[in-house]
């Protein structure tokens, strides 16, 4: 029944991600192709409304279970009422953050949590991305990058720079788990040589 | 660690838990015994918004699978915010409705849902209660009582006599595959006929 393609970009805050994801669909419209651009957590009415639940509020609101469930139940709802639908009838799905985040994120909060995010995953969800472009630069300029753009909505603020260092390693490993759909970027150049470089990988896989 | 009671009140909407595990609070307390009440879904400040996305609106709103996953992530926060807390410094907890009403309800809307339920409530949740009441009645009359009621919150007004129906035959299921800590109570009667009839069963219980 699926015949879409599903590509998804992760990679630490500030990395660059949500430009490439957004720059990506918009050269695949160019070309005449159906994309459907979304994003995690949200990316779905429920979803949004589940989102903010989780990026509004003190850091320490939800212990990491709770939120690996609330990420969990975010993404059931958004896999059901978006990217499923769009990928059965053909378009190729791009996604700012999937479950590779909830992997990095919540397992870097206490390793242990790995398994329990994976064994959610495996249950409720299932779905794995076709292609998964993790931009991967120096987590101290990612993280003043971050900051200097304020969004006042992600919580890595507080997080500080342990966390940003951690998470790095973290989909650094991720990249190295998932080599059959996982392609690493260099993400300290300009935007336009990321995008290149995507293109490239994009490429070099269609070939 | 744990050493205080862990009590929960199950049933259809109408049966008559509220006022039953208010009124068991009240003659604890009156007795000098340290009680918490609490009710699900809720319980705790982050659990209640997580119940504010359940109750309100469509209720075709989230599939049954997103709607397991928010019951669970809001009582994960309710047990270890509430719960554990309480049990832990000796008090008698009594709950309205617990994981029980997530078996019957979201294994009654499809059936293989129940081993997810359980499975979830297994990896996220573990704690079961020590003593369960299941208040049973006739579900004609218990929607009617609950239609009176016209809380407005409650969807079950749309869900209707069928569902009810299953939903009381979901609970007498469990009180069957529970026999450890269910005790079934017939609701029918009066008030105070139901408390009598909770406090012979409690008696029993210490005896």
């Amino acid at each position: 029944m699926r015949v879409g393609r599903f590509i998804t970009f992760e990679g630490i805050d500030g990395s660059g991600k949500s430009t490439q994801a957004r720059l990506l669909a918009e050269r695949m419209e160019d070309a005449g192709q159906d994309v459907v651009l979304t994003r995690e957590p949200g990316g779905s009415p429920g979803a949004e409304e589940i989102r903010s639940l989780l990026v509004e509020g003190d850091p320490g609101r939800w212990s990491p279970e709770t939120e690996i469930l609330l990420f969990t139940a975010a993404r059931r709802d958004h896999v059901e009422r978006t990217i499923r639908p769009a990928l059965d009838r053909g378009a190729t799905v791009i996604c700012d953050r999937f479950a590779d985040s909830t992997r990095v994120y919540q397992g870097a909060a206490r390793a242990e949590l790995r398994g329990t995010v994976d064994t959610l995953h495996a249950l409720m969800i299932g779905l794995e991305p076709d292609l998964t472009f993790v931009l991967d630069m120096d987590d101290r300029r990612a993280l003043e990058r971050g900051l200097a753009r304020g969004s006042g909505e992600d919580r890595f603020e507080e997080l500080g720079q342990d966390f940003q260092a951690r998470a790095r390693a973290g989909f650094r490993a991720l990249s190295a788990d998932f080599t059959d759909r996982c392609v690493p970027i260099d993400a300290s150049g300009t935007i336009a040589e990321i995008a290149a470089a995507i293109d490239a990988a994009l490429a070099d896989r269609a070939a």
